[in-house]
């Protein structure tokens, strides 16, 4: 996905519209800022945290990506954050997933190559997406009290410093104006899973369970090819699981069963599992209109590992 | 409701306003896009449409339906958007419950009498609000390349197909270009349960389950009058139904109560049962602020009969 | 807050940026409605609401506070709303949780002193948040049928009379016009739990259990001060709780833990609890990054008793 890394999507008809009338330049007028929290859809705080957004920046689109983020999940977040900001417009990205909160832990705002802004807590949340979305141009410390609310509570830095930070952002504040800079290097790192390729086996683990029961597997194809060689639709492989969290040594509760690599879900019968590149790249097991996190009881932190049937 | 089958809800106070300023043409610079799915809200994936959206057509005004579709369920999806559109602006209205993605199931775009542009597969999803909103006036296949994004997969199609086949609607791209048309009689069909009505007897079956736990049944009021004669609020009915997917004939698990006919929840007592016509025109059978569905154990698919107590 | 209760929020950037542009005077054009029911976020009725909404006023900003308020409760709405409306730009306000749909029930429009026109049944819903908004300027009958849908359902009037209400006051149509006005003292009453301050003990109630498991308790820490004496980061507190909803002078099922008082979570380790003032001023009771409700099997109405240990 090359172009959609360094360049907003585009197509010849969306620039003629663009160029014809005034509503591509309008849109900018709109900014866009999207939410990406773990705060849950119940809870008053993701509309509070819309709602200073718009009290500052009135013009602004919020986009929601996900306020279902497993609680307390630098990770989880963080996966959204790669899979979903390619496919949005240039904007202002806030995350909050911040156990953290009300501790030293900084506040920051980072630009992208791609011209985005992103805004969240110093605890690795944003940095997979700023990587995949062209790599780190700058950081900033949020400090600056003027683009705070004026009163700052210890437990919801969402509202009071998140939330006016980036309607600020929206509406042009320069980066540079809400604190001193941060060297990119020295922003907390966040350590995503990689797969491990050896002779014929490729050690790996489950890195998100989404909302159908499919496992995405940290690692993608050419992983899977490097251990095991080419795959072809059709190919039969061990796929083996723990089924708790753990490694695939441990012989009680292993799962291990037969599985096609395939090219989509309709290439199974309904039901029935395969393995996939699925459509961000990645490793994905999964059953066919079925739910396989269900049926084998696995979750997020399963090792996983695949070899030639 | 014919006037909503037929053309958008207004009220005189509505058309003065659009007459008196700009606000009302304005708006139809900013087209109404709305998206029904069963992605589930913790996944990225309608934020990825709803992102792919606005890259193309950046005026686009977003609405969600709902991401719970049940998994897989066109026919869940379609008594949704049955249920929704008719109060829905004039717009583009983005479906996807594709279990066929990847497969030689078309893609499609259909135009309605009322003005509306439907977008999803075509496997039936669309057909019943088509139908709703005055009959489908035309559809064409969505196969120009020019209107997806540039690389396809084969399991994504809501981001890679539809979402830009339905901003690039948005942005007032005709729908003949999109690809050769399709008869309209030769769309894949879609069965929505009916009810039978046999004398002093109607068999039905539970369509919809909502939040509540009430039980949306096939069928209307004029249905079981049919069948048991005039309905009076406060006659008594008997309704049974299986408490496993199954037919009335099964004994085993037979539920049976006595229901009576009412127009509104508060007509009962808290905690007890009643039938009424729902704000849809259905057949509803619910608790009046309980939960009928978790209180009987019944769900989508169990079969029910109404017969006077 | 008092800043935050009698106007809305705003910073010298934000003034400037609307000084300086037609933006801050354009988003008086897009009047905010934002809405709050028990409907859930899977059926269609939210979606309705908005539909209809942006059908008569199509320039409206609709946001969504929540639509997964505890079903039926009335008293967890108005919480949610008095979270939640200070923090939200001016604007009208719907919200939905109408177990008395169909009866004789009131629907009424209020202004608040902020500004805000709030719109739903006359059941108490709305009064903590008016209150919060500084206080109740005018209120009508909304009875108008000018202002409704055509055809007047018995079990949907969140479709049929409160989204068209919302949507012709975001076009500029009076208050008053709606119908006869009634006076703020005869609104339904909704009493809001409040705690007993009692020499050397608090006692209160868990009044909402969010979405962490963390349980807000009726009070502020001035109150628990006013039982206990001054309350310093460290000062350990014993908290006592049935876990059933019930007094906490019943002994089978008692919870009793040793608490300390702590300004934010990572105060304390890991799992561990905490007693804390939260960001809206209230007591809370939580587990540092747990879920303390799952731990302790506790919910809404248990009554906490909370003394120095």
């Amino acid at each position: 996905m090359p172009e959609i890394l360094t360049r907003p999507i585009t197509t010849p008809a969306a620039q003629r519209a663009a160029r014809r009338s005034a509503a591509g330049r309008a849109a900018w007028r709109s900014p866009l800022v999207s939410l990406t929290t773990d705060f849950g859809a119940r809870d008053p705080s993701a509309a509070i945290c819309r709602g200073v957004i718009l009290q500052i920046a009135p013009r602004a689109r919020v986009l929601d990506i996900s306020h279902e983020v497993e609680k307390y999940s630098v990770l989880d977040a963080a996966l959204l954050l790669w899979c979903a900001l390619p496919y949005l417009p240039l904007g202002v990205h806030l995350a909050v997933v911040d156990p953290g909160v009300g501790t030293e832990r900084l506040a920051v705002g980072i630009e992208t190559a791609r011209g985005d802004l992103l805004v969240g807590p110093d605890n690795g949340l944003l940095r997979p997406a700023a990587e995949r979305l062209g790599g780190i141009r700058a950081a900033h410390v949020l400090e600056n009290p003027d683009y705070r609310l004026p009163a700052l509570s210890a437990s919801f830095h969402g509202r009071d410093v998140f939330a006016p930070a980036a309607a600020h952002l929206a509406l042009g504040v320069p980066l540079a104006d809400f604190g001193r800079p941060i060297d990119p290097a020295a922003l907390v790192p966040l350590e995503l899973p990689v797969p491990l390729v050896r002779p014929g086996l490729l050690e790996t683990e489950i890195v998100y369970v989404d909302t159908f029961g499919n496992l995405k597997l940290a690692g993608g194809s050419s992983d899977l090819a490097a251990a095991v060689g080419p795959l072809q639709p059709g190919l039969s492989l061990t796929v083996s699981c723990s089924n708790v969290a753990g490694t695939v040594d441990r012989v009680e509760g292993l799962v291990e069963e037969q599985v096609p690599w395939a090219t989509t879900f309709a290439s199974v019968p309904v039901g029935r599992p395969l393995l996939y590149e699925d459509s961000y790249g990645r490793l994905c097991w999964a059953d066919n209109q079925g739910n396989l996190a269900a049926r084998l009881g696995l979750r997020r932190g399963c090792r996983v590992s695949v070899r030639r049937a």
